[in-house]
């Protein structure tokens, strides 16, 4: 599974999973789970480049992935983490003037959170090494300044009953992504940055996963006009 | 590519392509493409199952598919067919009701259109089968009846400027799905009917790709609550 980010077919997106967050961004707190797709051509590896559109206001949202071991479909929360072969750290980029837009008009955000690049993500993780993956550190930083620092405990929906709810909508498949919702902090980043974030367990110096992407204006391509 | 069902990352479906299926569900006729994302996990073959989960108004849209043959990103419209390697009949299949939900919530559209078997998917067509994919037949009958009988020179965006549009923002790769919009007539299917839709060169009695599917209520799985 050390290769989903080239054979894994969808990214499953969680939005506003954490209250904070939700609350950040004037959003009412879920009453049950709910996601967006983003495509895997979004994938960034750790070391590349993040790159803005043009007339794109883009923010970042570090967030904990859970990469799925083989075909989950109508999983009980109680089976879920049977499905899981490990984990990944993930940035859910995301042109939040674009979503805007499209939120007021009732569209898809489907262009909003699919840019190329729109999704750092770090190397695989195997399942042992998170063995309660409701308590873990996430952090971001941009130019060293610490940006999101959060901790999965603060999840309204836990890995269980998110994969209990989409695997009752879509088959999950070796390979496919769960990003499982950004705690709060999130912000803007632009052109000239350089984005840090990093996953460690409570109490732990080690690093678990880790990314330090550049950001960079991206030339040619899709111009945003409001 | 005739595997593209098996190895495509993406299906991206547009949304609103032709004028008067805009103006059927009340909706503004767009100035610009969007699109959303449906799970390659929604794909069902011809001669298979849809399955309407409990609560759910399902709708048929029939579509022309474009199928990508190689790595697009930024490619201009003059250039744009050079990356399709053929085409696909394809029905995009709608939850209208969850749809019509999360619109008015500025919600993301992936359940409405992602539940498994909500993309029906005939065999490949390779491109030389269709010499000029802006004059093609698509119709769509329930229990015999015709619902759709629309023709691709009504789309208000042609193949050209969709893949230029959207590898604007996404790389489109080998196997994707590009889905081109649905005529007018869309409208409700349910448990016991039989859906059958066909692609058709005017003025010729053969049919280049064809679906014949048996829709049931699913057992299980998700269930819609207004
Ligand atoms: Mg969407
Ligand atoms: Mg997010
Ligand atoms: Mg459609």
């Amino acid at each position: 599974m050390s290769s989903f980010r080239t054979t894994g077919r969808k990214i499953v997106a969680i939005g506003r999973n954490y209250a904070e967050h939700a609350k950040e961004l004037n959003n009412a707190v879920p009453t049950e789970p709910f996601f967006f797709l983003k495509p895997t051509s979004s994938y960034v590896d750790n070391g590349g480049v993040i790159e803005i559109p043009k007339g794109v206001v883009a923010h970042f949202e570090v967030e904990l992935g859970a990469v799925i071991g083989r075909r989950a479909k109508d999983v009980r929360r109680e089976e879920a983490m049977k499905y899981v072969a490990g984990y990944a750290l993930g940035v859910d980029m995301t042109a939040r003037n674009v979503q805007d837009k499209v939120k007021k008009a009732g569209l898809p955000w489907s262009t909003a959170k699919g840019f190329d690049s729109f999704t750092p993500i770090s190397s695989f993780i195997p399942a042992s090494s998170i063995p309660d993956p409701s308590n873990v550190n996430l952090w971001l930083k941009t130019n060293g300044n610490t940006r999101q620092n959060g901790n999965t405990k603060d999840m309204i929906f836990g890995i269980p009953q998110l994969i209990e709810h989409v695997s009752s909508i879509m088959t999950l498949e070796e390979g496919d992504l769960l990003l499982t919702g950004t705690p709060s902090g999130v912000g803007q980043t632009q052109d000239g940055d350089v984005m840090e974030a990093g996953l460690q367990l409570p109490g732990e110096s080690r690093i678990l996963a880790e990314l330090k992407m550049k950001v960079k204006e991206r030339q040619g391509g899709y111009v945003f006009k409001l």
